[in-house]
């Protein structure tokens, strides 16, 4: 089994948080390879980091352990779940940060691990991280079985994954993540908009509804455009995305997360 | 002895400062198991980088080392020391960085470690973290003696721990730290607090002291009040914090790191 | 050979670009050791990233393979190369980011490695990082011989250092990098200066030429200023730099990555 753990926080960089996580890692585990994932998901945002592990999970190791804390209920009685999926394994508040992955691989595990199944006796009402998912995580990389540390689950908090609306020759749709580049990922499968792009000619549309900003087709690579000019191109994540080359769409288009984007169909 | 090096700096993430530290660590102890604790340490602030350390460095397995580096007196004749205090190993500059470490567990060991002790010839005068730190910890790790690098010393630098100054029924506080969440972390000591209300009652106190903010008690969780409102919570670094739930209490009450909190207590 | 792999990207730690190549690296070549240099290179640009790496690299043990991807081109048909120099390897997209290296170390081995390389079958248009340039790296880690994915090439694409202009007794240089403590690197090299301060005065001049600002000589360390004044310093890179002491020159002076700085030479 490999012992890979990434880490999945909103605890920034600026704190010991982070470094504190892994220190009791090694602690409990000296062997383990610790990678982190992000730790800038802005503070308390349980979605964004739900769209970050959906996206990144399938690229490690299998075996690996996600530990994944973005934690608003820390001290109260959310649970704590243990879950296996996908031949990878995670540990997560149990507020729907894990449910983007369980829409992509239906877990065949899920453990509600109590606070007691960490071996520090006083366990601090603010930082789980430290105090809870890192020792936990350290049993189970140590070859501890999870379904002895607490009981099976059947029913846990779940975050829909926005759909995109469908109505005759017009999807709406919305955006689900700006990345560091200015890049904007909407909520459009590529592998659903592909075929019917081969039949029909799709309009990307958003902003004032009188005044649109209207953008045709899906580009190849960003070479397709010359430098600073719009386009839509299928992302890396498997979601279509606005981006501009050399650029950010971001700030060419005023658009952020939860905005809405149109696509209009035409024969 | 565990081969885990843990680096605290105020180098940042944007340059490679970092990373060619960790570079010639790896040359020099290729086994070694590298940890950020942070490199965001505001620029030169000693003060911040010795409370990171000493709200840190029990999380880490035993005999790890910490290389620390904050040090606006790099180039002068300012030490370098390497300590043994509480099962832990620790390679600073000498200016206060290590202290409030010191205040917890007296050093059994503190060396005077000179320039020489570097395997590197042509020391730079702006960059002793890859020049003499990185050096200097990869012998250690590799089983030197440091005791041999360099002579006892029984005096070194000196940062004094902010004092709660207590009169009465008044207890005058500051804040240490805000952190990434804009939590507030207090000098006051949860474990000194918590005695005394059992038998009173407590409010804190701040700003313009016509009309002062307050706010009463000491609160279990953050579930304790409602998603926006202000509680003061024992945190996780042992001190009292003033937070708010879902939010940040430096934008919610204006403090900032060296701010007044005033304690009343009443029957 | 070292399993070293050090990382330098443009791709921030907001998303989770960085923690995703870490994840396939791990996958394909389970033993490596994973440095980052830096992922804050502002984005797509290449001449940073050359000179994070050029100064960085050789801090790492030999045998290191760096995997820089700083990638306007990804997508096009740029190439992708392999390279080795100075006991060193090197992966990189073909725009200049390797050149800097290649100044200082002729590369003794160089690659055009076909995107057919890379074990994954449908690799994306926007992120080479994880189908390209991490799979393809950890082939190599593994001990695959990169002669045998590509085929050797002559020429690559070149990004021109800047040179100091040379007249009389002025020297015309520039500022390379801004760090994060306001550093401001110049592209003059210290050993090259440090002979004519021999037998000359040096003065730093920049700004408005009608009423420059100007700085004598060169200082041997932070603190043969007082705090907060400005001074010249053979920086770690090899580089002269103007720094504040205890302060940011980049705040005190205006100067920026590209402006200029002159230097003028007296008896």
């Amino acid at each position: 089994m490999s012992l890979v753990a990434a880490l999945l926080t909103d605890f920034g960089t600026r704190d010991n948080y982070v470094g504190v996580m892994k220190g009791v890692l090694l602690k409990a585990a000296p062997s383990v390879q610790i990678v982190d994932i992000t730790h800038d998901i802005s503070a308390q945002n349980v979605r964004m980091a739900a769209f970050q592990l959906m996206t990144a999970y399938r690229s490690f190791p299998d075996g690996c352990l996600f530990i994944s804390v973005v934690d608003p209920g820390v001290g109260s009685d959310r649970k704590v779940l243990y879950a296996e999926a996908d031949r990878y394994r995670f540990l997560a508040p149990d507020n729907g940060l894990l449910s983007w992955v369980f829409d992509r691989a239906r877990p065949s595990l899920v453990i509600d691990i109590p606070l007691a199944a960490s071996p520090v006796t006083d366990i601090s009402r603010t930082f789980h991280g430290r105090d809870v998912f890192a020792p936990v995580a350290g049993r189970i990389l140590n070859g501890e079985d999870p379904q002895k540390m607490g009981k099976l689950v059947k029913e846990w908090v779940t975050l829909p994954f926005p759909p995109v609306q469908r109505t005759g020759s017009q999807w709406k749709g919305e955006i689900l993540c700006v990345d560091r580049f200015g890049n904007l990922v909407t909520n459009v499968l590529t592998e659903e908009l592909r075929p019917l792009i081969k039949s029909s000619k799709v309009w990307f549309e958003w902003g004032d509804k009188s005044k649109p900003f209207t953008l045709r087709g899906l580009a190849n690579s960003y070479s397709d455009v010359d430098p600073g000019k719009i386009l839509a191109i299928g992302g890396s994540a498997g979601f279509v995305e606005i981006s501009v080359r050399d650029g950010s769409a971001a700030e060419a288009t005023g658009l952020k997360a939860g905005s809405s984007v149109t696509l209009n169909f035409h024969l």
